[in-house]
């Protein structure tokens, strides 16, 4: 059985393992003063165009959130996120667990716009509420959608004038900036937003996420915090390493390419046979709502979720593809499809 | 430059290199729902001659510590440990930034008796002061030293005893246990500790501990504690892929013995020359007191950490040496102490 | 002016301030283990015809709904509330700085149903959600409405099914247990929730909220958590003093007929003059939705909060009465609206 | 039998309950809005003689302390404490509880001073540990001691000097400032320490700590911690009126002298008759080293505390005195132990 069921069922792109390998035996200094990480930092800096901003690697996506965003806040403040924001429903609660609420609101794709957070900021007027104070965004959001440039910048605009901060969540931002739909480039993160990170896990590494923290002051005593919450790997260079192979060239970028023109293909046979779609998502996730009879015949061969049921007789399934994701599955999993409607 | 500084300056040991990517293109599930895991979790239970204990993959020691620990313990119950334990001073607070006070308690080797603990017993009689719950040992500890059979058995006792929590720090476990003076094996820990770590990050593997939580009733739900601290891998089976390979024979325990044989080289020639030793330390970290004026000669052609000022005229210096340390850099190095000293 | 605005505008029942004064000069012990704290429990227990209840007296209703709620739960526990619930709206994230989440559910008149938590439930799968394990309710609500025993009954049968704890939040117990409407009695509480707590605050009390343990599992060391957070009052006899004069007799009960009657008054006379409410609430708070132009002229003479928003026209506003309350300026306030509208 | 157990077995100095009669029913903002409290907070500020500070009102010394170095501190910032210190031993971990680590040394006399400081920092170097960043001190200290001009004024430049806060805990500030040997007056305060709080349960309130913040940069939206920790009262005006009479003429000081007078009575009988104490102690504490004969008489007709074994014969008590302490009582105990003496 062939799955689609994510993003990361793989391992590593083999020219990160062929990193690995040939870097294996020399001596480094731990906890990311490793050469190797010093490299990547450098690399990722080159690709942004800016020198100026921090750079950390971390582990994981919940990791990376959990830290950043209770570095970032006093005890009182509290993040805004849409509803079907990772941190609000998919991290056991990891935001609070460090003491912040988060203030959800409903969408209608998983964006958040100038008037989720007017309305917010409106509802919180004194010391008996929380003060809303960062605007975390996941883009690629959890159901595939992305930000447009023009859409990154009013939101960054109404951030700057209510003194918020603005932190991107990117574990698939490799899939969203390479949307053929995507007018976003990475060089243009560090000007709209205060801090956002850049998923490896989900794009070719083995693990990893890099974290870059834009707004000076955000930026003190950042390590403090990272080995505070057990994210500072003794062997820093395994991040490191993955990440100067995935930026030394456009590896990363490639890799995206990649998932998004596999779910591409997927996408545009499902739309040519007639299917709707539970959200535009020009990324690497969609969401194509099938007859409740043709999802049981697909699941025999195919690994994916039901994401959601629409009524009766459809339901929304969630397909992920992934820089491994092979082209003959992709088509061997359309072909099936089509057979199946004959 | 050779280094002795520490025992992660280096990757991993090759056959974990090659078992990565003989299974890289596998598709398997997230989370640590992996085959590879089951199959380490299997392994590591056999090794054990324990069944009913759990077994989970972390990235880190730090991590682990303060997910079991804050999972361990209500938030008025504390740790013991010794000052020199690792939560104590070298963790930036991660057990407190979950709510925990730490009880320390001065030693002379680094390790805890009956009779510490029976001082923090007494010393803590109601509510106005915290609840001490959880004792916190480490094997091999901080300074080198090991817990010997019975040692472990009396403070096992007194722990059972007086409703407390007994966890072992087992960030280089393998080498302790490993010790030519060791009567401890894995199988025996189970038996005597609630719950107890494998260090993989110092024995050989990129990243990764093994957490053995023995006591039933700790084990409830240990996944959730995990996921909110952010320490479930995507990719759990970067863990899981590893220690398959340190615990389906016995490499695990060959690389420790290595690292013990080369400390052993270093520490018995010191001997032989005069020189004395911070503390006794039969593993692979040894903290010879030398002259500071060997000490400046040596800094120019080896790594490692001055520890402690002795006098004005000597200093201890730590040299720890691991799975990767070669038998011809150690040879050097002895050779070259005994030139100085001519 | 005279003020609706709260039921905490004026001082103590003057039976309390005597009680303070009688008492003044006996030297207690500190801390709660003073006399007149074991009066006020044994009192309340007597009043609730249950003996082997917990009783704990703290100062205020965050501080009893944090120290209750975090001591109740795991790490990664989760409490269920209506989104109208004081602990998700107006206690500054009291419950998330505490690490928990709080899973809100939309309710149309501040009620939870069963069919409310089943929902929470379904949606909370697996270890990448908090767990819901907690239901917070309280009665009255803070829009008034009370709860009927059938209705308590469900939420507790409910609760035990699915391994959830319910608490009862009772700043305003009393005006909810003496509405003319309610069938419930104190002596139910125990057999229905597992914890709840007696306002004393706006009550007649100057300060002090009565914290019920019904729950054996959740009374184990209780006292420490309240150390830890700060209520454990030097001289707690100032807590014991107050609620042993408000329970050893029926003090506690007239003063929230009392109010009931007030707001009753003011209730049937609204109504009669044809004005809706906001909601169903047979208690010491009424939201009548009044023309904005009659608000406008009440506002001059009369203090209240204009709670919502109806239409262009019209608002409601909520009038607060308490034991304070003088039934003269209820009826000045009822002439004076009555003099408005002709 | 009388008690010298603690200064806090009475309820309130007359004039404070008359205060709360007199004020009963009027009608008052909650929440600390009150025209009591704003009337205080006038009186403590011309008290201090300084205008910009900020002083909000608490419930205890615990709360107090809890809110406000949490508040101060960022995560993985820790605070530097003797180890005699109230928030190190008897506090059940609260500030823990925060987040933050303390950092303890031990003391002769309760004091901190500028070595003990510069200890702490040498030993705290990089990310692995948590970072100093605000000493805390009593004044009184736990041990009846007081800190003189001129030790303060070092501790203060030491704190300017590396970036620390100065924290004062005042619960006997009262009792400290009126000793005879003191050179420190409350109007000293503000020039000298970032914060500090003014002890009222102790020194004739029934309750409330004034906490005065003189720091600017720590000022800013305290409430919200204030709220979110559950210490802002609904009746705030129960602190305001207390700390209005106490401060509107100088009833503050007048009970601290005759407590500290009350002490000395004891203290001047005690050293004429021969005996030692534990330590100096120019406060209303005082620890006396008495042959356990003669505390097992005393025990007899008065309470207090065994503080500690001193020898198999010997042992030290606690005896305090407060406001209320009757002078009778007081000669009374001289002549009983005299009486036991010949």
């Amino acid at each position: 059985m062939y799955s689609f069921r994510n993003d990361y069922s793989e391992g590593a792109h083999p020219r990160i393992l062929n990193a690995l390998m040939e870097t294996n035996l020399e001596q480094e200094a731990g906890y990311g003063a490793d050469r190797f990480t010093r490299e990547a930092v450098e690399f990722l800096k080159g690709k942004m165009g800016q020198a100026d901003v921090d750079v950390h690697l971390l582990s994981g996506g919940t990791q990376t959130n959990l830290i950043a965003i209770s570095a970032f806040l006093r005890p009182y403040e509290a993040a805004i996120s849409a509803s079907t924001g990772h941190i609000f429903t998919h991290e056991t609660g990891a935001i609070e667990a460090t003491g912040h609420k988060i203030l959800s609101v409903e969408t209608s794709d998983g964006k958040l716009t100038t008037a989720h957070i007017e309305g917010v900021l409106e509802a919180h007027t004194d010391e008996h509420m929380v003060k809303p104070r960062l605007v975390y965004i996941s883009n690629s959001t959890e159901i595939g959608s992305i930000y447009y440039k023009n859409e990154l910048e009013e939101l960054s605009a109404c951030c700057r004038e209510n003194n918020l901060l603005l932190f991107m969540d990117g574990a698939r931002l490799g899939s969203a900036l390479c949307s053929e739909e995507s007018d976003l480039s990475l060089s243009d993160l560090p000007k709209l937003v205060d801090a956002f990170y850049i998923g490896g896990t989900k794009n070719g590494a083995l693990i990893g996420e890099a974290l870059v923290i834009c707004r000076e002051a955000l930026q003190e005593d950042f390590r403090f915090h990272m080995k505070q919450k057990g994210a500072l790997l003794a062997k820093g260079r395994l991040l490191g390493i993955q990440f100067r192979e995935l930026f030394r060239d456009d590896l990363f970028f490639e890799l995206a390419l990649h998932a998004n023109k596999m779910a591409g293909l997927i996408r545009d046979e499902i739309s040519s046979v007639g299917f709707k779609f539970l959200t535009h998502s020009p990324s690497n996730q969609i969401f194509p709502i099938l007859p409740n009879s043709l999802i049981a015949k697909l699941e025999g061969k195919y690994g994916f979720y039901v994401w959601e049921k629409i009524n009766s007789e459809h339901s929304a399934i969630r397909l992920v593809t992934s820089w491994a994701t092979k082209e003959e599955a992709v088509l061997a999993f359309i072909e099936d499809m089509k057979r199946e409607l004959d």
